[in-house]
């Protein structure tokens, strides 16, 4: 089959691109120093794929994430890098761990959730610290007094997590290298105070500001990067090496001189970054099952044809699919569940 | 069951706001006046419960809406309001509804449509027109020789439609009756050349401009609104005497003095209209599973309790989800299926 003759809207990854994207971080961050995040692909054979770039540690957003990846038999040890309190979902994401064999650590940052996580038979946390991302964790000076009451309550504190999710987007190198020195010296001061063997932090926007295992100020143990595997248009800016590794194949349902319109709308889209990009063609708006674009001057549209989507934002995006279709140029070789939806 | 002993992210939907605002639609086009559009809420649930106003007509915008409808044998004659050239699922379509004795009507605006249809054994269309907003649609001086190519072939063509979606939200009165009026003079100018019983058009926003059997100019026999049973915070600027029947139930997970942390992210929510809203508090950003909140002075939120937030845009914002749980007061007394959701 070729991706053209997909039924659309439909999520395509070019698995070479994938691969090499894979590949070019296992190279910066190997094994263990990358704690890829589930949460950007939401696909454990996405996941599978990272394993076997060396990856064995993962990090998820909800519950559900954890239980599927678990589930699925992926990866060695998990880590719930948010702040949950229910107590079901915290108690199935233990028991299918333990039935996997596999680790899981949970993120804390007060004693509500510290104490949700001891009655769900939770053994291991790492406290979560704010890093200057006006979102969750605990203030890096009230982190050690939460590590003690955790260790008081029987669980092991591996150490600390933080997010520095502000600086993703800083593309000048130099400036978004101190500040990151800068937050993750917030991180390191609430480490010296809660101990344990891993500092996690980072993302795919701020990795190059990480260098683990030399001595640099960041001093972080692992990176939390996700996006990098498939890449949108926003991180593209960036430039760091990676592709753009997915794309939404769509139909062009209707034509009128040099505009178009194509199925692929809200609805398949992740719009919280903006419009998404046809290259070659000017994106005007979205609705909820359609998007507008404009040709240049002399090319117009033709109904029936197909045109490639870049979303402006990947993680949401793919959550609005239920499968990703694999190609190689324009043939299509696989497919996989976007089995990870959901909380 | 409480709404806050549901595990979060979740949908809940007010009945008794929705039956009000489903008879207050009611009250203004009856019957097959109003062909409720079944893309603002993907579920057949709520659609049977449209039925029990005595609406017998629906508008869906995906294939998979028209199979869902069709199989749950909700409605008597459904209309496809979307241009679709997928040969499988125009096929599935009609089997759906042939199997269900339920009439179907697919819009058309190219040869391109029309062929597609004909080969798919589609025996009536609807020919889609343009009126103002740049979409799909043919131009009103070509809408009569797409008939003419329809009717050559066969099929039944049933009359017009025409989205005036470029007016839903002018939110005077009066130049939006105006407009409206100019919009479907063209539409009016297409149903001349077309013919037919079926004149459709509108939608929430503009449904105050349409007056269905009393010579008013707008000339329409239906309307396609969908947005008004559980609405928006986008549509209540308009005011028009429906309620906000639609709510996500989240919960804090973190909190640092006044400011909050909601498990209610990009991946629960349509952004496409911008933030949701909470009320009492201001949003300030959202994350993929996290929404970052103030609250005012002196009434800091508590980490385990439960906001209440309202999507800017509904039909997206339900697309994400797989249940729609039904509140009265603070009980919640059923849940339905967001059965109607991809393509």
């Amino acid at each position: 089959m070729r991706i053209d003759d997909l039924a659309t809207p439909a999520l395509v990854v070019d698995v070479d691109a994938l691969d090499r994207n894979l590949a070019v971080m296992a190279a910066r961050f190997d094994g263990a120093s990358l704690r890829p995040h589930v949460k950007a692909h939401k696909c454990t054979a996405l996941a599978a794929r990272q394993v076997a770039q060396g990856h064995r540690t993962f990090t998820c957003a909800t519950p559900r994430e954890v239980v599927g990846m678990a589930t699925a038999g992926v990866g060695e040890h998990l880590l719930l890098a948010n702040e949950v309190l229910d107590h079901d979902r915290l108690t199935a994401m233990v028991e299918a761990c333990d039935r996997a064999g596999i680790g899981l650590a949970v993120a804390i940052d007060s004693v509500e959730t510290l104490d949700a996580a001891r009655r769900a038979g939770v053994r291991e946390v790492l406290i979560d610290v704010e890093v200057g991302l006006p979102r969750c964790g605990i203030s890096p000076d009230a982190a050690g007094s939460l590590a003690d009451a955790a260790r008081r309550a029987g669980i092991e504190v591996s150490g600390v997590m933080g997010y520095e999710g502000h600086l993703q987007m800083v593309t000048d190198r130099v400036q978004q290298r101190e500040q990151v020195a800068q937050s993750m010296a917030m991180l390191r001061h609430a480490h010296d105070e809660v101990g344990g063997p891993i500092v996690s932090a980072g993302g795919t926007g701020t990795h190059r500001a990480h260098v683990i295992g030399l001595g640099h100020p960041t001093g972080v143990t692992e990176i939390q990067a996700g996006s990098y595997a498939l890449m949108d248009t926003q991180y593209e800016e960036l430039g760091d090496g990676f592709e753009r590794a997915l794309t939404i194949i769509g139909t062009v349902i209707s034509v009128n001189g040099r505009r178009g319109v194509a199925d692929v709308g809200l609805k398949a889209l992740g719009m919280d970054h903006g419009n998404p990009a046809i290259d070659g063609a000017t994106v005007w708006f979205c609705s909820d099952e359609h998007l507008t674009f404009a040709t240049p001057e002399g090319t117009g549209p033709v109904v029936g044809s197909r045109v490639r989507v870049t979303p402006a934002h990947v993680d949401p995006t793919i959550a609005r699919h239920e499968t990703i279709w694999l190609a190689q140029g324009d043939d299509v070789v696989g497919q996989w569940s976007v089995d990870l939806r959901h909380w």
